[in-house]
């Protein structure tokens, strides 16, 4: 079942000085059409966690027919059902960013207490990045910590979002203000899942892989360069190939600063333009990649105004942002209030002084991580 | 200023394998009046979280007044009112157990949004061991972990709940359901403000220091035995030297074991039976120590019925118990379904399947940890 073509069949991160959840994560890869029905086999009980749209996907239905439903109830704004089989619990929450809210991770932690599962059971989480996030955040502080493992189903969490242990949910309208540092014990990641996107999904995914590649590995940015036209198809081969390298590198910088104390902030590109953008936009209106390359675009324009890299560089990273469809505007015509985003960005979780953190680029590969003044980043947004 | 007359100044828990929030907690024993005017002095931001009652206490007017109020407000069920100084902001929350709810925990990460804090900055409790719980809970997962640090107002909190990063609040009737392990980075201890104290807090948090002694102490546990006069008296040498043992007995165990693998079950000691009946008599209605107190007695009956311990020492155990004030019968007159408490035992969160896990003794400071069956239980609960 596990692939045999492709050399990435499995992968471990180790964290040495971790205390809680996991010592391990181990990332299985698969080149078969997704069945997850051997998830059901398991000595401690698990809750299943997806979303409506997961729910009805073609190829889960094997799995899902397993579970009978219970119920339809709601904790706060979140509605939600619950199904069972003879060991596990299943809820189904609704689609969409707009739920990853405390109300959510409540909805999960209230169905586990149903099921009456331990601090030794697993939270399994089905679905992208949302799912993930919100679902360990439950695991995460659910009688002080119980296991979590993902089935990944967008390219986003495959590449990002599902490794390295950030959960949260948004609240107040800021983006993942309430979270923890909680890796999974298991990532189950069938590639097969992006053939089942939404090309606004799949390219919002693609952004992370972008910045991955611009970070780490010029050899991965050349090959995204050259394979424009198969990436766009979703050519299978392709697509996992670059799915194994952005999960590796990933892996390789969370193993080395789990919790972002220093590498792994480099992670963080475009992201804190972006998050601003994200949520002034409205929560939910942008998709996080959309936000995340337009965040890019002015990362590296904010490195060519503080002389660090080349005007040549900032328009190389502007044509391939562009030739996937990403907005590479000086401001984004979805929220074009300047003072507003700059404000935003104050507020961001990864700043510890009134200064702005930033990661910009003198060239591919070569990352500087440097707080900036919000003259220099008003400039980017002006120019 | 610190207490040069006792042995016991400060003292340090190393946590080695930690990898958030902080590698020490450093324990600091004062034996003056409290003025903790001090802790304004700082180069982080603090957000200041106390409860109404302390806020009114007099001894406390000198630090308060240093803040002017900005507005009352609410999140959820919580009603809070949030005042500053120059540097630094205050919440005050409501007083009491039924305000330990997530409300609550989102109110003050509300409050430090609205302060700007970063996840450098600190969060400062000042109360007893609900305002300790949460306000750690919420610095736990505020942008994925600020600091925290306590000045424990209550004898509970002092010898226990401040001591060894247990963070958490109710959910679903459930105590401390959802939570974290995240120590703070620095206790200040004031045995002073145990003069301030209601009889009913006084002997709630005596329970924790009785079990404490009963768990490793023997020669703690006969100095209580011998000094009750003095201690229903608030002697204050004798409270000091009650506060330092516990507190250096509870160092000792979560400096070992902080995610409670093993030797930290022991503290659990009359918990299960504990949790309970607190849950069952409805949250609030008796006090933490109470119902502590009270499945002390029922574990120690526990062990007498296996064969543990002799029936002399459930008699001795009973005795003291009763000395301070403390119910023993087998049914609690706040609670008499024997059947729901112990399906309430089932689902406590140290139980890790369906039978009931409890801390037993043989005899004073020899602990056994093990599983016992419902039928036991309910034995324990008739006679």
């Amino acid at each position: 079942m596990k692939n045999n073509n492709l050399n990435l069949k499995e992968l471990n991160i180790k964290y040495k000085p971790l205390f809680i959840g996991t010592k391990k994560t181990k990332i299985c890869f698969y080149d078969s059409t997704p069945d997850i029905t051997f998830l059901l086999k398991s000595k401690q009980k698990k809750l299943f966690v997806t979303d409506q749209t997961i729910f009805k996907l073609d190829s889960l239905q094997t799995f899902f027919k397993n579970f009978t439903e219970l119920k339809t109830t709601n904790t706060g704004n979140t509605p939600y059902t619950i199904y069972k089989n003879e060991k596990h619990g299943l809820i189904v929450i609704p689609q969409g960013e707009e739920y990853k809210t405390i109300d959510t991770v409540l909805s999960i932690i209230k169905t586990a207490l149903d099921f009456s599962l331990t601090r030794k059971d697993i939270f399994t989480a089905i679905g992208g990045g949302v799912l993930t996030d919100i679902t360990a955040f439950a695991a995460s502080i659910f009688k002080r910590g119980a296991s979590c493992e993902f089935v990944p189903t967008t390219l986003l969490a495959m590449v990002d979002a599902a490794i390295g242990g950030k959960t949260g949910c948004d609240f107040d309208n800021y983006k993942n203000i309430t979270g923890t540092f909680f890796p999974a014990k298991a990532l189950h990641i069938f590639p097969e899942f992006i053939q089942t996107l939404s090309q606004k999904e799949f390219i919002s995914g693609f952004a992370e892989a972008l910045k991955t590649a611009m970070l780490f590995n010029k050899h991965l940015f050349n090959y995204i360069k050259t394979n424009k036209e198969k990436i766009l198809n979703r050519d299978k081969e392709v697509i996992f190939k670059i799915i194994s390298f952005c999960a590796k590198a990933k892996a390789k910088v969370v193993e080395k600063d789990l919790s972002e104390k220093n590498i792994r902030m480099l992670l963080n590109l475009g992201h804190t333009f972006g998050h601003a953008l994200e949520s002034n936009a409205g929560l939910g209106k942008l998709t996080h990649g959309e936000c995340v390359a337009w965040g890019i675009s002015r990362a590296i324009k904010t490195s060519q105004i503080l002389g660090l890299c080349s005007e040549k560089y900032y328009s190389e990273i502007c044509e391939v942002l562009k030739s996937f469809g990403y907005e590479t505007a000086n401001i984004h015509p979805a929220f074009t209030d300047i003072n507003k985003i700059i404000l935003t960005m104050k507020n961001d979780k990864k700043n510890s002084s009134s200064s702005i953190r930033l990661i910009l680029q003198k060239n591919i590969e070569k990352n500087i991580i440097t707080e900036v003044s919000d003259q220099i980043i008003k400039q980017a947004l002006e120019s």
